[in-house]
C-alpha cells in the first residue's frame, strides 16, 4: 500500500513508496486513512531536523494529524465499521513511568514514550493503519473530513486545561485572553477561548486576508503590532508561534495573577538580549505563571472532539485552506501566506 | 513611643524617633512589639528605592517581620493578654478585588492592597501597634522569640503551596527539590521541603561556614557552583535569590514536568544574553511550569506557624545570627557574610 515516508534526520528524503499492510500486532482495529494534516513538526522532519524511525527500520511513515474510517473492529471495542476515528499520537512506553501509567503520557517523565509519525512509531500517511481501541478517539460523524482538525485541537484543549488548572490554584475569574499567532493552533486556541465565554484577542502579522477574517468570524478581535498594544494586562496569554521574542513579550504582557501558556516549539540558538531582572521581578510581584505545554492525552482528545462538535462547521471548514492528493504530496509542504491548515487526502 | 521610620524614596532617611501611640481605629487588639526581623525589602526601603508612606504622612514606620505580645484584646476575639502574635503584612483594599474579597490578598488583582512597613500602612518597628484579630496570627508559645521567623516562613509556605498545586495539576510524584540560595528564605524553603519528605539540595556561594552547616543539619545536601552540577533534573526548583542569571539557570535546570517557583525580587535593568529559543523550546517539550510568588495570605500564615512549631527549635535559633537593640538599629542593616536573619529587639 502507498505511504509517505522519510529517513529521519536526512533532508529531502521524503518519498511516496510502497509499505506492507499494517501488522496485526499494531492493534486490533483496522483503519482506512481518509486524510492527514501537515504541521510544523512534519516540516521539521522533512527538513531532516527531527524524528526517529521505528527500531530496526531506516524509514518512518510520516503523519500524526489523522482522520480514518474503521474497516474492522473487534466486538466489544465500542467501535464499528464506518466510524470516523483519530489516532492518538503519543503512546506510553511498555514499561511506563508514573505519568504514562496514569494515562498522562503527555507528561511522560522518562522520555521513553513513542509518537506516531514522529518518534519510533509509523505515522498515518499510509492507506491503512492499525491500533488498539484505546489508542484512537471517535469523532462526531457530522464533522466528516473536518475531524482531521482534532489532533491540533487536542494541543489547545490540553493548553486550556493547563491554563485553567494553574489559574484556578487560587480564586480566579479570568475575562480576557490574548492569543499570539493566527496559525491553526492560534485559531483553534481562540475558538476554545470564545467557547469559554472569554473576550479573546489574537495578534498576528497579516493586516488583511483570511486570518483576520477567521478571527473576526469567531467574535474575537484581531490585532497586528506589539502584544502590549493589543490588550492591557490579559488574564491569559496563549503563545502559539514559538518565536522567541514573542515568547518573552508574552510573559512581559500578561496581567497581574495571569497565566501564560507556551505551545509553540521554538528554534534553538536564538540569542536575545533580555532585561532579565525586570522580567523575573514582575513575575514574582505579579504572581505570574508560565507553563509549557506539549502533546495531549486521551482526556484532551475527548475534550477536543467535544469542542469541534460544538463549533461552527463552516468556520472549521475555512481552516482547511488546501487539500492535496497524496500523489502530489510535495505541494502540501509549501506553505502560502494565507494558508492555515493543509491536508493530504488519501481516501476522501 | 519609639519607632524606626523612613521617608520613602529618600536614601538614608531612617531615624529612631517618637511617634504617637497607635490609634484605636487601627484595630481592636493592642500589641507590644517584641522583635522585628530585617529583610531585603527593608534594605531596599532604607536605600530609598521602595516604599510608600501612609496617605497624608511624610514618614513610614518600617518593619514587616513582626513578633508581638498581646496587651489587650476584646472578649471573643480568640486572643488573650500575653499571647504571642505576628501581624499579617498585606491587607486588602477597603473596596476589594475578587482575590482580596476571597481573603487571597497575596494575589490582589488591582494593586490597591496595603502592606505594613512597606506600602501605605505603618510597620511594626514601633513599641506598640494595633490591628484587628483577623489581621494577626497566634504562634506557638514554645517558639518564644523564634516566632519572628513566621513572616519569612509564610513566603515559603505560600511558595510550597504554589509548587504543589501547580505540580499536582496532573499526576505528580516529586522526589527532589533544589533550593537556590541559603539566605533566610532559602533555608526556610529547605526546611519545608525536608518536612515534606523530599530529597532537598541547596546551592549557595560559601564553601564553609554557618549556611552549609545549617543545610546539612536539616539532612539536606549543600552545593556550591552551577545549579546543573548540583542535581540532575530536580522535580522542583525554589529560586530564593532573585539574581537574574540564577533565575534563568533555574528554569533551564528543572527536570521534565517540573515546577520552578521564583521568590526572590530581582533588581531591574539586568540585561542578559539568553538562548531564548532553547529555553522556550525545552519549557514546551518538558511541560515546565514557572511561577512567581510574593507575599502570603492567612492560610499561608497558619501553614507557616505549623511548620515552625514542628521544626527543631535549636535549628531555628541558629537562623537568627544577630539580635540588635532598637537603639543600635543601624547595625541591623549591615549584613555580614555569615549573617542569616538579623532581628531588631524592642521588648525581648
Amino acid at each position: 500500500m502507498k505511504a509517505l515516508t522519510v529517513i529521519p534526520r536526512t533532508a529531502s528524503s521524503n518519498e511516496l513508496g510502497d509499505v506492507p499492510e499494517p501488522d496485526e500486532k499494531e492493534g486490533a482495529v483496522l483503519v482506512e486513512t481518509i486524510a492527514v494534516g501537515v504541521c510544523g513538526t512534519d516540516m521539521e522532519i522533512v527538513r531532516g531536523d527531527y524524528g526517529w524511525a521505528p527500531p530496526g527500520h531506516e524509514r518512518l511513515v510520516l503523519g500524526h494529524e489523522s482522520l480514518g474510517r474503521v474497516l474492522d473492529a473487534p466486538a466489544g471495542s465500542g467501535l464499528a465499521k464506518g466510524d470516523l476515528v483519530v489516532g492518538i499520537v503519543r503512546r506510553p512506553d511498555p514499561v511506563p513511568c508514573y505519568s504514562c501509567a496514569a494515562g498522562e503520557w503527555d507528561t511522560c517523565r522518562n522520555g521513553q514514550y513513542t509518537e506516531h509519525g514522529i518518534k519510533q512509531l509509523d505515522g498515518f500517511m499510509r492507506e491503512r493503519w492499525r491500533a488498539d481501541p484505546d489508542a484512537m478517539v471517535k469523532v462526531d460523524p457530522q464533522l466528516g473530513e473536518l475531524g482531521v482538525l482534532l489532533e491540533p485541537t487536542t494541543v489547545v484543549s490540553k493548553a486550556w486545561e493547563e491554563v485553567e488548572r494553574i489559574g484556578g490554584r487560587q480564586t480566579w475569574q479570568p475575562k480576557t485572553a490574548l492569543v499570539v499567532g493566527a496559525g491553526p493552533i492560534g485559531l483553534l486556541a481562540a475558538l476554545l477561548g470564545v467557547e469559554r465565554g472569554l473576550e479573546v484577542h489574537v495578534v498576528d502579522q497579516m493586516a488583511t486576508g483570511l486570518k483576520p477574517d477567521l478571527v473576526r468570524a469567531l467574535g474575537a478581535t484581531y490585532h497586528t503590532g506589539k502584544l502590549a498594544d493589543a490588550l492591557e494586562g490579559p488574564d491569559i496569554v496563549l503563545e502559539c508561534t514559538g518565536v522567541p521574542p514573542l515568547v518573552f513579550d508574552a510573559v512581559a504582557t500578561v496581567g497581574v495573577g495571569g497565566v501564560v501558556c507556551l505551545t509553540g516549539v521554538s528554534p534553538t540558538g536564538v540569542e536575545l538580549d533580555v532585561d532579565a531582572g525586570s522580567l523575573a521581578r514582575s513575575m514574582v510581584l505579579q504572581n505570574t505563571a508560565v507553563v509549557g505545554s506539549v502533546n495531549a492525552n486521551a482526556r484532551h482528545y475527548r475534550a477536543g472532539a467535544d469542542a469541534l462538535a460544538r463549533a461552527d462547521h463552516d468556520w472549521l471548514a475555512r481552516l482547511v485552506t488546501r487539500k492535496v492528493p497524496i500523489d502530489r504530496f510535495s505541494d502540501a509542504f509549501e506553505h502560502g501566506p494565507d494558508d492555515v491548515k493543509i491536508v493530504i487526502e488519501l481516501a476522501p
